[in-house]
């Protein structure tokens, strides 16, 4: 069974279309993961015995979304020594995301939050990838040719372009 | 002895010149209250604590400040029951305080934080004071005195104004 | 006869499928309240009254909601001893929401309104119910209990994401 | 002894710099004024009162200054028949003058306020100038010298720019 | 024949549905009127005709709609001594309607324009209304009979209200 | 004699300190150029005659800087044919240069404003640098130096920081 | 066969209905284009190439557009000597246009992008025209043309105004 | 001596005082540091270099710092498989810092970068060394010894409150 390395975490599970494609491309990297619900604000004993715990478990990443006044990245943040990706959720009851994303970036000193884009989940999970990368070269390996990939898709885009010509 | 009733916490010591305009109303309206450093991020545990034995000690009330990406006053409000008033901070790190304001007030659904404007302690200690208020009629006569004095500075105001005339 | 003691008002009757949200939490915890159109701008006469004698009338707190350039909670809190929670709505006629936040929020010294967040109505119940607990024991456990059951909602979510695995 | 025509007000004394320079277009157009200190949130009776009697004391137009969130001149114009110019004042309190811009001019249907630019009292002087001349030839050819006047110093102007060339 | 006393131009006739609501206005209140899109930046000279040439041809006010980079109403208070009332529109290609605020509000020294807030043609409607009223007292006692009508229905609204309760 | 073939005016002797900083450019690409104070507000018919001119004069490009509902260089890219560069002005009467930037780049169809960053004369004069270099190699071969010592000045720039290591 | 003189570029075949929008203004005034997705995130060498060869290929403008963190333009201007002009893009993932303005207008000293409005193709291939006319009087001309054609449409708009009035 | 494992850059040496707080957390840490000014704009060949050798030259982590239009931290991570930290500076030709952030975070799929807050170096220094602990458990345990430490030094700013009780 694959270690589980890379915990994602959401408030609610409305947030899980979004979440899920950070999913998506631990998958394809072939990191063990797991997925829940841990809200800050309405189970903040789960949120507090999740983060302390997480290093103890085996975890090496915890990457958190959550929108509006968005607590739990900063707060899980605030306990483990893993480093923590925020994903800024543009929820319904966000104003468009900017509160979302303030309230995940703007962290003081010494309590960071590797921030992604707004619904970035997606570049969350890949994030969380190059981190492991750090000490894995074959993950290294694998980012590199995820850009090759992305290189020819735009180069072939190109094809689409003759009816506006 | 008085009996403590409000319990004011700010994130850093640095917000102190802020937040203790709220104890300026509160010793004017004779409440009694607590002031104290605790930080959502840097003493998670000691925050967990202080919201979960509020009730049990007495406080009725807890005023929140914090800056940037500002949790503290949500946090709280996720562990008591009390009614947490949050005041958010212009600081330093701050974005000229629309990141304080946007993750003191954009609570999710049954955890409200009843915010104040940027820098506004006073304000809380007053809203403090008029929340107390609701089953002290002493309190709400001292609230409608000054209101009335208030009333009569503006009046006096106008003595001021003739250089302009 | 229960006694009313929350006054729920807003600046038109197309604010009412938000501000209702209020009255669902109201009834759970089983206060009185009454709910009524008063508009600062269409209604300044019947606003002040009704803000002047809230107090004589037996309300203890007044939840207030407007939208784009609000003025009705920042009114009702000049002329009522009373706590004021004020509502932000997004409506058609505003700028997201920007507005109407900020014109609630950002009161002078000594006129605090309690805001929620954008379309926060639900909030703003619920922290109406908070500030009655604050010497109403039965409702701050019923408080604990609202924050047990969402507690558990949040670990069942967890049972829907089995999809995403 | 000149007829009173423009009444200004404002939330404080603290804007009567900014505010007085309305009074220096007045003055210069020879147009009767007031001006006085009348606050929305301090002096709401006195506020009412002022409205609700500015018609039949001969006033033609008033001009309300305020910061943060600024309700005076929406609250006048709700009560008045008058025209109402707004002027949004940055104040220490504000945030950078976007709170007390929205808040005065996103007036809703039937309530219009005349905004004017953040601090911009001089242009309210001057717009309370043209809207009496409407009925007033004369005042219409002094706005017409004015626009010559600046016409003239911006031409000036290019003499300083040698130094640049 | 009726005197044409405000002429309202916009931009482009894709702001006629949002301006023609000050027509609706000035029908209400028996004012002449007239239509025209007038572009400042694809008429220029036209526009220039037009505001230098509106006091001579009787106008007494200009309301002028406009979005996006909105230079209509700046523009024509620019040459014109008449008021200039600005409607910011939240056309399609403009930031929220952000840009067409800012680029009519704040107007410099000496060249004000009356702004209304964001698709507000109708408070323009009466603002020229009020602005008539400075020397017609019929219009005045119209718009306080305007704001009976709106008081009342207000009131009614509270019959809509029971489905709540 | 130089011919003239950048024109750079502004609304205001005080925006140029920061306008003549195109100067600056233009002398280092030795670029006959012209300076003057011309504004959309106050000299309206000397901006028309000023744009309408421009090109029959031999004009080129014109640069234009203006702050706070700036129309400047709108107006004058709707009345000219020659491609106008737009310079935001963060002017004491913006709002941190928001307004500025918003009123000049987001132009309606078929009338552009080539914008530049806030303050960014000196980015208005190499960019008509730039223009006029589309037909003319000389000049492209200036801006490839300027860009080759650029480089060399912040590769430099490295010896400095050996204080922090 | 007609010379290639203005290259469009985009980061994505997704912004290809906006960016097509310049190509009918080029084709209108009968200027030789090309068109490409290049990304400077997902191709950057390719960039880095399309940017170093522009101008020995032949081209005399570039015209990039991109969304969210949108640095083609940028990139481009920092490689290439050609004037290149930024059309900032609402694109799904972006803050409703706000990021994409930001990041392609505020571009540091030497480096300018000439900025149109949001979703503004259109004016960038316009733009184009008219710095291809700084060195063709025939363009010039025509773009009169297209100018006299625009102040007609819109002169002939008013005939539709009928039915508000 | 000491392996080097993070590269921190900057696009000018303006940037320095900022930056270098990143320096003192990695020296803190006893972590192998280079420091130098790359920037996308001035050098983009030498930032492509850097980039693209990163890896091979054994750097495990880039941190990137930069203002205004920010590009560097985005076209590193483009090019680079190491994880990217950008910190978005508040630099003198920025908007208060939005431009900053809002072009470092805002990144397309697929090319994340990891944003910290405003001028906030000295976290990114930090998660630096969280990202290392991921395969280092004594940098784990170094950074729960950080977080005692404030822990600690919060609690002691309490002994400072007296003065306001």
């Amino acid at each position: 069974m694959k270690q589980v390395e890379v915990g994602i975490i959401m408030g609610s599970s409305s947030d899980a279309p979004i979440m899920s494609q950070a999913i998506e491309v631990l998958k394809k990297f072939d990191i063990g993961f797991e997925f829940n619900v841990v809200s800050a604000h309405r189970t903040p004993q789960k949120m507090f015995e999740y983060a302390s715990t997480a290093e103890q478990r085996g975890l090496k990443i915890i990457i958190a979304g959550a929108g509006g006044a968005a607590h739990l990245p900063g707060m899980v943040a605030a306990i483990t020594t893993l480093p923590v990706i925020g994903v800024p959720i543009k929820s319904s009851n966000s104003l468009d995301g900017w509160d979302s994303l303030l309230s995940i970036v703007q962290m003081p000193a010494d309590i960071p939050v590797a921030t992604v884009g707004v619904n970035g989940a997606r570049n969350a999970g890949l994030l969380a990838v190059q981190i492991l990368g750090t000490s894995n070269s074959a993950l290294r390996e694998k980012v590199a040719e995820l850009k090759k990939e992305n290189n020819e898709k735009v180069i072939k885009q190109n094809e689409t372009l003759d009816q506006y010509k």
